[in-house]
C-alpha cells in the first residue's frame, strides 16, 4: 500500500489525501510534522529536499512535490482533462499555485495562525501579493464554476487547499464572491467540511 | 504561427524558446521586457497574471507559465518520459524548480546582475536556500547524466535555465562538479553557448 508522509496542517499534504480518497486509492497516512520530523536523517534519506508530502511505494520508490504526486495518482482519471489544451491550462494553474499563491497565502496562514506571529512582523508584500492572487482567481471564476472546463480538476483541488483557509491568514474574502462560491463548490465535490 | 511573448534575459522565457527550437515548432518571438511591458493594459488582457513567457495561438487561445508551456509543446516528444513513474519524477523536478530553485537563484541573478543591487541589501536566505538547491542537484547528478532517466527531459531544460547563470547571482559552483558537468552536457544537447 502507498505510504503518504504528510502533515494534517498542510494544504499541500491534504491535496494528496483528497485525491487518493476521491479515486479510492488505498494509502497509509504517516503524520509527519514540518517542525522537525522532515529533517531527521531517516526522512532526508527518503526526500533530500526535506519536505512533505512524500509518497513511498512498497518497492521503495518515492515521489515528492504535492502537485507531482496528485498528477501521478490521478493520471487517466476524470480529474485530469482529456483535451490537450485544457490539460495545459490545468498545468498553468498548478505551476501558478506553487509560484504565486502558496508562497503568499500559505505563508501568511502559517505565520499568523500556526506560529502566532504579528502582522507588523510580516513582509507587507505577502498581503498585497496574496490579494493579487485571490483577485486573479476571482477574475477567472466569474462566469465559470471550475478553473478549467466544466468539471472539477486537479487545478481546483490544488488551489482550494490554501484558499479555503485564507481567512486564517487574515485575508478578507468579501471582495471575491465568485471565489467564495467556488470554495463551497469544491468543498462539496470533495466532501469536505464547509469553511464559509 | 505560435507567438511567444518573452524576455531574452529571462531563463523562464528561454526554456520555451529552447523547447520550440529543439522540436522544430515554428514560432514568432515577441520581445517583452518585465520592467513595464508585462503591465500594459494590452498585455494584461492576454495574461492577467502580468507575466512572461506567454504563448498565443492564431485562434486567440493563450497559455502562461513556462513549465506548462514546455509541457504542452513537448507532449508526445522524447523530452517527456513515456514511463509513468519517470514522468512523475520529471514533474517533481519541474514543481521543485518553480518553488525552491527559481525564487532563490533567479532572484539573486536578477538583483545582483541585472539590477546591480548590493549583496548586503539582499535577504541572506536567498543565498543559503540557493546553495541548498544547488547541493540537492549535485546530489542527484552524482552517478547520473540527466535528472530523470537516461536522456535529456524537460526537467533538465527547466533546471539549466537559471543554474547555468548561477555565477551571475554570485553562487560559487566549485563545490558542485557533477552539476557543472551536467550544465555543459545540457548546453551541448541544446546547442547553447558554453557558460563554463
Amino acid at each position: 500500500m502507498i505510504k503518504v508522509y504528510g502533515s494534517s496542517n498542510s494544504g499541500n499534504c491534504l491535496k494528496v489525501k483528497w485525491v487518493a480518497e476521491r479515486l479510492a486509492i488505498p494509502f497509509e497516512w504517516i503524520e509527519t510534522n514540518t517542525t522537525g520530523q522532515t529533517r531527521t536523517p531517516e526522512f532526508l534519506k527518503l526526500n533530500p529536499a526535506g519536505q512533505v508530502p512524500l509518497i513511498a511505494f512498497d518497492d521503495g520508490r518515492v515521489l515528492a512535490q504535492s502537485n507531482a504526486i496528485m498528477l501521478h495518482l490521478a493520471e487517466g482519471s476524470d480529474l485530469v482533462p482529456a483535451d490537450a489544451f485544457a490539460r495545459a491550462k490545468m498545468f498553468e494553474w498548478l505551476f501558478w499555485e506553487q509560484y504565486s499563491h502558496e508562497p503568499t497565502i500559505a505563508v501568511r496562514i502559517a505565520r499568523l495562525f500556526y506560529l502566532k506571529m504579528k502582522e507588523e512582523d510580516l513582509d507587507p508584500a505577502l498581503k498585497t501579493k496574496g490579494e493579487a492572487a485571490l483577485a486573479r482567481m476571482e477574475h477567472a471564476l466569474r462566469g465559470s464554476d471550475w478553473l478549467v472546463g466544466e468539471t472539477i480538476t486537479l487545478a481546483d483541488i490544488a488551489l482550494v487547499a490554501y484558499t479555503r483557509n485564507a481567512r486564517k491568514g487574515d485575508f478578507d474574502l468579501t471582495p471575491y464572491p465568485a471565489l467564495v462560491a467556488w470554495i463551497a463548490r469544491v468543498e462539496g465535490a470533495l466532501g469536505l467540511e464547509k469553511t464559509a
